[in-house]
């Protein structure tokens, strides 16, 4: 397997440069469009024309995977919801389904590691062929995945970003789904940006006092055992050992996914605490990809704020989501069309006599 | 003229009961859509019914009308362009229309207190039937308005949102344009919110600080004399008056707008400072009114978020924009949308055979 990424390319700056210019030949005082008129110039470099067009062919792609860490009581719900939901997806039922089916964006399972079967549920093999293991280590404990597993999670990603760019996408989300995934996400962001566990540790689903009292241990031990085991913070370095310590073949094909979008320059709209952590890795594996993303959401998880600081990215939509699933990427879609929509069809100064500025 | 409101009706509770508890059976983790869960709530309450259903004819109107003020040197552009973008909004090219087109939401403009006559341009006469005078006053040394013309203008506004309710109209949504209409909406703001003129005053278009200097001053006196006109803080009580002093017809057609809406049952979707000026007013003229509106985003003017916060409303969208018009209402029309096609589409947890929390 070769895991070495290409280097990543640059946004189209020609495009980028026609944007801004545009931007201040239309019918508003220049910059009261505020943060629509950066995701139109952002766009422009992306998809490397001006104006840009709204996306056509939207595709989220969940990565589905069980924890081992759910066994310490990490979460308020059963681990078994994570394959009940998986057939949610699959039935249509989840609000992933229903924000997609508005913006008529398609979604995706891939079972990278879901650890239970339902009775007499059998899912698509296309969902299913995707699976590196059947749940993750418990990462307090021990890795959540051999060197080799690693490696294959992210190839996993890198085919699934491959798969949907060859089908046409023009805009990648990745979504989450996973008990026991905001815990493998907050180590990593804990690592990754040097915060302790008590700041990077949220309440996920929505747990009580005594379990996020306990949560916080389990990230705190998590962190301190990858460290050791990567050989103390010089180890970071290493990304993919990084995977293999602390996330979870979900969250490692998730950063694969982000990685290979870049390479194949197309936009990503991120989600959540876990598409942030994966964005994190995905920045090391692949330098510069971050170029070719746009943060959707700001979760309510701690450690989410921390991933987009240090990722520099300033998320769009601020609702207090906490669901994943691709949901607060969803949400800021309308905006990024909205971006697209007034570059190109607003009226210039000129075109409409209205006078500039005294 | 009989400016008396009757007394303004609450949504209904019943629907937001049902809503509510709709909310907490879907598969998810109760609360994990954060603000999208109240505004379904918000909107089955308005609609009376559970599940709400989108909005299906969403109406922005916008008000638009000059102001004296301009001549003291407030704004960026000159007083011409007003007239100009009215022009603007019937030819389709302002960014109102470009995102409206996107909803499929009809705009209407309705000129209140236009100054300019632009020569060889003819407005449809339903832009024009509506004007109460030519350019309001000049509030830092005169009234905007007398007390009949400001009576008229809330009554056009009355009718205006009649017309749009009774041509079906489930989603209204008030517009602004008039250069130096920021400054007539920190003065009131200032006034009803108990602010001075320094922390009300914004940059509007995009002033430099030589000019926000200037309009600093010119808040101020306009303030002092508008509370000296209508017989100091205890004048407050009295909106008409208010309106008359310091606003314009355009802000008051606005306020007689939203505070009809509410009497007519219909939910609005407020826009910038302008919007957040006449709705101040117009909670005053029929309190109550504020449980029909939502706060589509938060302006950068400092006066926005003074009147939002003294209403009670937290704005949906938070994107830095300056431009009026009804723009930052509309891109907050998409999360209104999704809020009531997740409470209807999603499937429970009973349906799905999804966990609940242990």
């Amino acid at each position: 397997m070769n895991l070495r990424f290409p280097a990543i390319s640059t946004p189209d700056e020609t495009a980028r440069i026609a944007a801004a210019a545009r931007q201040n030949r239309l019918t508003k005082p220049t910059g009261a469009l505020g943060r629509l008129e950066e995701l139109s110039i952002w766009l422009a470099g992306v998809q490397g024309r001006c104006p840009p067009t709204p996306p056509q062919r939207v595709r989220v792609v969940i990565f589905a995977g069980d924890h081992g860490v759910a066994a310490a009581g990490v979460s308020a719900y059963p681990a078994e919801v994570t394959a009940q939901m998986v057939a949610n997806f699959v039935g249509g039922g989840a609000a992933v389904n229903v924000l997609a089916g508005r913006l008529r964006a398609g979604v995706r399972v891939a079972d990278m590691s879901v650890a239970t079967q339902l009775p007499g549920l059998e899912l698509p093999p296309e969902v299913t062929k995707w699976q590196v293991r059947k749940g993750s280590g418990r990462i307090d404990v021990e890795d959540a995945l051999t060197r080799l597993e690693a490696e294959q999670a992210i190839e996993a990603g890198r085919q699934l970003a491959d798969d949907e760019v060859d089908a046409g996408a023009d805009l990648l989300v990745p979504g989450d789904m996973g008990i026991g995934n905001t815990t493998a996400a907050a180590v990593l962001i804990g690592i990754l940006t040097g915060s302790d566990a008590h700041t990077v540790t949220g309440r996920g689903t929505g747990i009580d006092d005594a379990t996020l009292d306990r949560k916080r241990v389990i990230v705190g031990t998590a962190m301190a055992r990858a460290v050791s085991e990567i050989g103390g913070p010089a180890g970071i370095g290493d990304p993919v050992a990084l995977l293999s310590t602390s996330a979870g073949a979900d969250i490692a094909a998730m950063a694969g996914f982000l990685a290979q979008a870049a390479v194949r320059r197309t936009p990503v709209m991120l989600d959540g605490v876990v598409s942030g952590a994966a964005a994190l890795v995905a920045e090391r594996l692949a330098p510069g990809a971050k170029a070719w993303w746009a943060a959707g959401h700001r979760s309510v998880e701690p450690a989410h704020t921390l991933a987009l600081e240090s990722l520099g990215l300033v998320p769009l939509v601020d609702l207090g989501l906490r669901l994943g699933e691709g949901t607060g990427a969803l949400l800021a879609v309308p905006f990024l069309v909205a971006a697209a929509d007034t570059l190109a069809g607003m009226a210039t100064f000129d075109e409409a006599n209205v006078s500039d500025r005294t």
